[in-house]
């Protein structure tokens, strides 16, 4: 719907998809969930979730938390993709919205930049379920700061 | 960038539009801010907001909340628009981001919704300077509830 | 209920109080809808905003986006009274939940920083209406910036 | 801060603290991410979390999605608690801002219902690090949904 003007999104540093890649390696939460890094453009990241019986709550849909740890590692990537070499990148806060149970085989996390900037970057993120319609499973916005030389946050 | 499937937006009622326009004349608050209802399509909706000095904040832009008015309200109609004839709608709650100062000589806040379902309708919104290129001012995601006959709040 | 412990809030600037005040002045959106200043502590302020018919929405309760305008301020000053002399705040974001109709003689807005910081304030705001009970009508979070030596971004 | 009234919060169930903890085994995910159930009082709960590297982001912090997993439980089950024996709960949705990097040896979730309702019920959350002095990590706001006799969705 958006009629205002799309974002231009130009990347800091050539090689940000072989940065994105590697700071993605470095989270033990993604090894634990299976989760695996799909599409890396500038701006725009794609994270991959096959379903499985330990990523589940109560009702046997995978965990709303889940959902959100793979919707905010798409929507921290896209910022990241964006960002100086020297960088590393924070969540500052998000929201989301879980508009349909997490039902299916897998699930494709996405994130975009919405508003790039030089301290807050602001993001979209959506998580569906491919299939003959790409079930739409929910909705994240998400905030995000850039620091750099800050001791104690490695880069990444 | 929503790759998952658009919802299919269907009106309960063919006189949607009257019935929008109509909730919309009762707002004390729209004709104090000087806001218009420009477009009501099903399950979309466009505000027109002129400048005005006695809208700003301390820096002489608009005010976020005023933003946030007609933004919750092009999210609230848009969710209204779909909804059966004797139906009320209400926010649950939004959650809003300020991309940009607000300023300009006029304002369009836009609304649509990207879940509508039988309790809970989930909606978009922006708000953009219109111009040359039309910047982004701020976004919302609402969460709005369905009341029938519900004793106390008048439909609309 | 937060059993974390508790921010301690100093201000950097003495004065903040008289700063604060002449911030809320000069906001024209603040005298349209006759909201006042009351309490200005250090990261916490509350503002008193009477019930009028120009305020409301379609049912007759005040609007949210109304409810959101005297919040958010409360949210803001908050912060902005912990922040140095020279300082200006901006909302990067809020999130609002709605709990009860905006009905009543008057609501008194409340803001409180939860985590002050260099960059980015985090406060807690929500609207009551007064009453031998308190009636709950809204809650807030709020993410702010601290600017310094923005152009096109006057202090305050 | 709050002064407001405290919400009243009586359960409809008198076993809610079996029904609590049942449902809570009934989840993988925290069993996956090693997460135990502690207090359960009505409309309050508490989750423990100790800290493992496979939960971690690329800095060796607990991942934000994790941490929002533990929060989410505490919140959902927080409604959960005041809720009749035949219904289920769902996140509708949540916001969550992030405080301070999620490093400790373990870090307790806390939920409270701050508005019950027929149909919706809103908590506020929290996750903190104990220690001398318990360090807030982040905050949760969550909107959650009552379901009955909806096919599907299994009671819990």
């Amino acid at each position: 719907m958006m009629r205002a003007a799309k974002p231009v999104l130009t990347p800091h540093d050539p090689d940000f998809e072989s940065r994105v890649r590697e700071s993605f390696e470095r989270q033990g939460a993604m090894k634990l969930i299976g989760a695996s890094l799909e599409k890396v453009a500038p701006g725009e990241v794609e994270i991959y979730l096959p379903f499985r019986e330990d990523l589940t709550q109560q009702h046997g849909f995978v965990h709303a938390g889940i959902i959100t740890t793979v919707m905010d590692n798409a929507c921290g990537f896209a910022a990241y993709s964006l960002m100086p070499a020297d960088a590393s990148v924070l969540s500052v806060e998000f929201k989301v919205n879980l508009l349909a149970p997490a039902k299916g085989e897998a699930f494709i996390a996405r994130g975009e930049v919405i508003k790039p900037g030089r301290t807050i970057t602001v993001c979209n993120g959506e998580v569906y379920a491919p299939g003959e319609v790409n079930k739409l499973i929910a909705t994240m916005t998400a905030t995000l700061i850039m620091l750099q030389g800050r001791t104690g946050i490695p880069q990444g």
